[in-house]
């Protein structure tokens, strides 16, 4: 049964890990809503994001809705999870109760709410969906550091890191600032770029930023071979 | 007479301008803190980030620093008035009171924080300076037009905007997303570079985000010639 009112689609950045990153707008909303949707890990750790709300609200006052996102390759099997995510958030706006879903960082900069909202919307264009702006790591890391992202007229490229040298080695060259994210599978890489670019005292890496389990590493030859976590960043000011 | 204990400065980032922009971690620090620095305009009309903190503290309850920021090119004019601003701020961190400097968006981020407090840890090596991250108005703007700026492998550049024909041609055939700043003074050579690359219809325009006067445009065709403000963003998903 479809309600009069539909309910509304927060999608809600709640910062890098630090509860203090949380927007006031986004708090409100995520105290608000009557459902939390989290993005739920299989093996048992808490995502970042479900941390920070749990800093806020109380789980049990809320109907929580861990949404498992696929991590397949099979095409078939994905279209499936994924559509299971759709229903899954969909359910509850139908019966005209608000979600917050909240997510790391920034809701609309490599994060999951991109590609589920984007479906959202395609099977059910009467969806109501506001996404609210969060604080990224990528400005957190800066903040760690003291480290100026960019001033005056310099740029500042995102670049998620991979294999692809050529294009690395073209945003080191042209950016002030590059700011380089998931680096932990292609670190000894990048490292290697950084010492021909003679870059290497120009980097810094930090994971989990704000985190209670933040590092930072001002020297980066350190971590040649290190097995890093997933949220990692390293940021060149050229 | 110097305090035995320094004050500490902290650089607020507190969001585009809609007041629940400001972190939880940043309106802690803004209400503690004894004296709120804020860039003050000749002209009388307040800036955003003084704007927010108003909503937030009452000023009669704090020590109020007006900074006026040069906007000279005389060399020697820049560097007094430079000056007058690092000693401002310099003299209650002095006697031990911390300071809360408000900055529109991110401090580390096109922000006057960034020179302020690089000047003056270089004549008071021994200052305490916290930056605290803020949600910068490119994200606020991704929020207020639900666009996504990046997902997967995707890269996103953030270019103050000029006159350069050459570079900015380079950013838009190079990136997934682009996020020009400060665009007012050149946006008709814009809207023809985007023209000549087929982009017109990928891009959206948007000025004072998040605060009361926001406007936005998704189609980009009807600005030209127009006198936007100074704070007007220019993002393209190419």
């Amino acid at each position: 049964m479809t309600s009069e009112r539909l309910g509304t689609l927060y999608g809600l950045g709640v910062g890098p890990g630090d509860p203090e990153y949380i927007t006031v707008k986004a708090l409100r909303l995520l105290q608000a809503a009557p459902v939390l949707a989290y993005p739920q890990r299989r093996m048992g750790s808490k995502s970042y994001a479900l941390t920070v709300a749990e800093h806020y609200v109380n789980l049990e006052e809320k109907e929580a809705l861990g949404l498992v996102f696929p991590m397949t390759r099979d095409p078939e099997v994905l279209r499936r999870q994924w559509q299971a995510v759709v229903d899954a958030v969909w359910a509850p706006l139908q019966a005209g109760r608000d979600v917050a879903f909240v997510t790391e960082g920034d809701p609309l900069l490599y994060s999951t709410f991109i590609h589920m909202s984007r479906l959202l919307m395609q099977q059910h264009p009467e969806a109501r969906v506001v996404p609210v702006a969060g604080v990224s790591s990528v400005f957190a890391a800066a903040a760690a550091f003291q480290l100026p992202l960019a001033d005056g007229d310099e740029t500042v490229a995102i670049v998620p890191a991979t294999h692809d040298r050529t294009k690395m080695r073209a945003m080191l060259t042209t950016h002030d600032c590059v700011i380089f994210i998931k680096v932990a599978k292609v670190l000894d890489e990048l490292l290697d770029l950084l010492e021909e670019l003679g870059l290497t005292d120009k980097a810094v890496v930090g994971t989990r930023i704000s985190s209670d389990e933040q590092l930072l590493w001002r020297d980066v030859r350190a971590l040649r071979g290190a097995d890093l976590n997933y949220l990692t960043i390293l940021v060149v000011r050229t």
